[in-house]
C-alpha cells in the first residue's frame, strides 16, 4: 500500500502537487493513538531527535557544570536559523568549556533564511561553524566530551565517546536497534540512524510521559522539552515552524522538525509522542502534516484545535503579492 | 493507481525519500512512445511552456522588428538565474521598444541561485524586475504588444491581447481546451492553464516535428528551440539543469523546466515531445526524471545515453563535503 496523500498544494481551483506521508501517535505504553501510512518503515529522523541526543548532556551533569539554562538547552536541541543571537550563544557555550569556533566539526553554511543571509552578506560576513543550524547541538556534544574528560577531537565519529553515548541513549529510548546496518551520515557529519517511525514516536512518548524511564532520564527529558517550550525561538528562529507551533500553545506542545520532511512532537499533558515523515522529503508537506495531526489530537480544546488547523493551511503568494494557491491538509488529515 | 516512484534519494545504504511522477513521450502524430503514471492528468506546465508562449512573438514579426537573435529568443523562453548578463539583456530588449524596467509586470525577487544572490547583496543591489526569472518572457510579451500597437499596460491579464494570443496558440498546439475553468495565476502573474500531460507532450512533439503545423508556425517553433539549444546559458544559467542538459548534446535536446516539478523537452531528430511532472513538485525529482527519460530515448547512442544517465544521478555532500547520499532514478526509470 502506498503512503496516503496527506497534503495538497493548490493553484487556482485545482490541485497542483501532492505530498504523501506516514504519521503515528503513541502513548507511553506504546498504544497507538493515530496511524497513517506505513509507520513501521525505518526513517532517518535527522534533526527531529536532537532532544534525545541532548539527554546525556543533562544526565551526565555537563549541562549544570557549564551553566545551561533554558536558552542553552533549547539551542542544544535546535536547528536554528543562524541569526546573530543563535551564533553568539553557541560560541558563548563552548567558551565556558575553554573551546572556540574552530573546535566545532559541523561545517559551515549560510543561513537557510534568505533575510538573515542577505543581512550577513551585506555586512561582509562569511559563514562560520557557529552559524551551522546544528551548532547548538554540537556545543552540547563538546561540553559532554569535556565534562567526561575525553578528547573532543573527532567527536562526530561513530566510535567516539559522544556518539556511542548518544546511540545507547537513543536505542534505549526507542527500543530500536541502532548500528552500522542502519547508519547514515547527517548534514553536520554525525551518525544518524534509520529507525521505525513508530519506535521513534514511542521514544518521544516515553520522554513526554516518563513511562518506563528511570527517574534521572525522566527528569532530563522533562527539563529539555520544558526548556524548548520556554524558549522556542532558540529551537529554530524568526518565523520558523517549530518556534511558531510551540508559541501557539505555550508549554503544551513540544515540536521539532528534521531534514527530508520529518517532524516529531510531544503533548506532555497527554503523554503522547508523535513522529511523521513526508515521503518525498518536503518541508512544506511535513509542516502542514504536523499542524493537522496536532489539531486532531487537541480536538477536546476547540480554540487550540482551530488555531493549529489554521496554522497548517498556508496561502501562497506570487512575486506581485497575488494569492495564487494554498497548502492544505488532505485525505485523512483534511 | 498511484503514480509510480521514479526517483529515490538515499542516505548511507538506505532510501531516505521517494519521488513519484508521471512522464509521457509522444511523436508528432500523437503516438505514445513511453508512458509512466497517470499521463492524462491535468498539469500546470508553468515555465516549461515558455517556448510555446513565445511563438506569437516570432510569428507576428515582433522578434524580427526588435532584433531578436538567438540570445534574445533563448531569454524569451527562459527561467533565468538573474545573473548580470541575463538582467542586462532583458533591459536591452525592451529598450528597443522604448520601454524600461518599470514597464514589466512580473514582480521582483532575489536570484534563486545562492551564489548570485550573495554577490548582489554584497554589491548593495536590491531585486528589480529585470532579475525576475521570467523577465525574458515578459520582455517578449512587451515587444509583442508594442509591435501590435496595443497598450502594453496590464499585459499579464487574462483578457489582454498578449494573453488571449498566447492562449490561442497553446490551445491550437496542444489540442487542450484552455480557459477560466483550468486557469491559475503563475509566479510572474500571467495565467497558467492546467492541461493533460500527454497533450502538453503532443504540443512539443508538433513543435519538434512540424507535424500538423502551418509553415510559419513550424518555422517559428524551430527557430525558438534552435536558439535555446544554441544559447542554453540564456535559458537558465550557470550550473542549471536546462543549460547543462542542452550542453550535453548540442542541437539534439531542447529542455525546459517549470516550477512544481515539471520538465518538458523535445528531441528534434526523432520528432519526440516529452512532458513529465514530479507529483510532489520537487525540482530534484523532475531533474533526475528528465535525465533518465532522455537516457532511455537515446539508447541507440550509447555514449550520449550514458552521459544522460550519469547526469541524472547526483551525489549529495554535507557541510563538510562528505558524501552522504545520492539522488537516482528508480522503478521503471532505474
Amino acid at each position: 500500500m502506498p503512503n496516503p496523500v496527506l497534503v495538497e498544494v493548490t493553484r487556482g481551483q485545482m490541485v497542483e502537487s501532492r505530498h504523501r506521508g506516514m504519521a503515528v501517535v503513541v502513548d507511553g505504553e506504546g498504544k497507538v493513538v493515530m496511524s497513517l501510512g506505513e509507520v513501521e518503515t525505518p526513517v532517518f529522523p535527522r534533526s527531529a531527535v536532537k532532544s534525545m541526543q541532548a539527554l546525556a548532556l543533562v544526565e551526565s551533569g555537563a549541562a549544570d557544570r557549564y551553566g545551561f539554562g533554558d536558552k542553552e538547552l533549547a539551542l542544544a536541541c535546535a536547528s536554528h536559523s543562524g541569526e546573530p543571537e543563535h551564533m553568539r550563544l553557541a560560541g558563548d557555550i563552548v567558551a565556558r568549556a575553554g573551546l572556540s569556533e574552530s573546535d566545532f566539526e559541523c561545517g559551515c553554511h549560510w543561513s537557510s533564511e534568505q533575510k538573515v543571509l542577505i543581512e550577513q552578506a551585506r555586512a561582509g560576513d562569511k559563514p562560520n561553524q557557529l552559524g551551522n543550524n546544528c551548532s547548538g547541538k554540537h556545543a552540547g556534544f563538546l561540553c559532554l566530551s569535556c565534562h567526561a574528560g575525553v578528547d573532543h577531537y573527532g567527536y562526530v565519529g561513530y566510535d567516539h565517546f559522544v556518539q556511542t553515548t548518544v546511540r545507547d541513549v537513543m536505542s534505549d529510548l526507542t527500543g530500536a536497534s541502532l548500528g552500522h546496518e542502519n547508519c547514515g551520515t547527517d548534514g553536520c557529519s554525525i551518525p544518524t540512524y534509520a529507525a521505525p517511525l513508530n519506535k521513534i514516536a514511542h521514544g518521544f512518548a516515553r520522554m513526554a510521559s516518563g513511562v518506563g524511564l528511570g527517574a534521572e532520564r525522566a527528569k532530563a527529558a522533562n527539563r529539555l522539552m520544558s526548556a524548548c517550550m520556554a524558549e522556542p525561538w532558540y529551537v529554530a528562529g524568526t518565523g520558523r515552524a517549530c518556534t511558531e507551533l510551540m508559541r501557539l500553545a505555550p508549554g503544551r506542545i513540544f515540536a521539532k522538525t528534521g531534514a527530508e520532511g520529518v517532524f516529531c512532537a510531544t503533548i506532555p499533558e497527554k503523554g503522547y509522542g508523535i513522529a511523521l515523515k513526508c515521503e518525498d522529503g518536503a518541508t512544506r508537506g511535513a509542516e502542514a502534516m504536523i499542524g493537522a495531526v496536532l489539531s486532531k489530537l487537541f480536538k477536546d480544546d476547540q480554540d487550540l484545535s482551530a488555531k493549529l488547523d489554521g496554522w497548517s493551511r498556508k496561502t501562497m503568494k506570487n512575486w506581485n503579492g497575488i494569492e495564487v494557491g494554498r497548502i492544505r491538509p488532505a485525505g485523512e488529515l483534511a
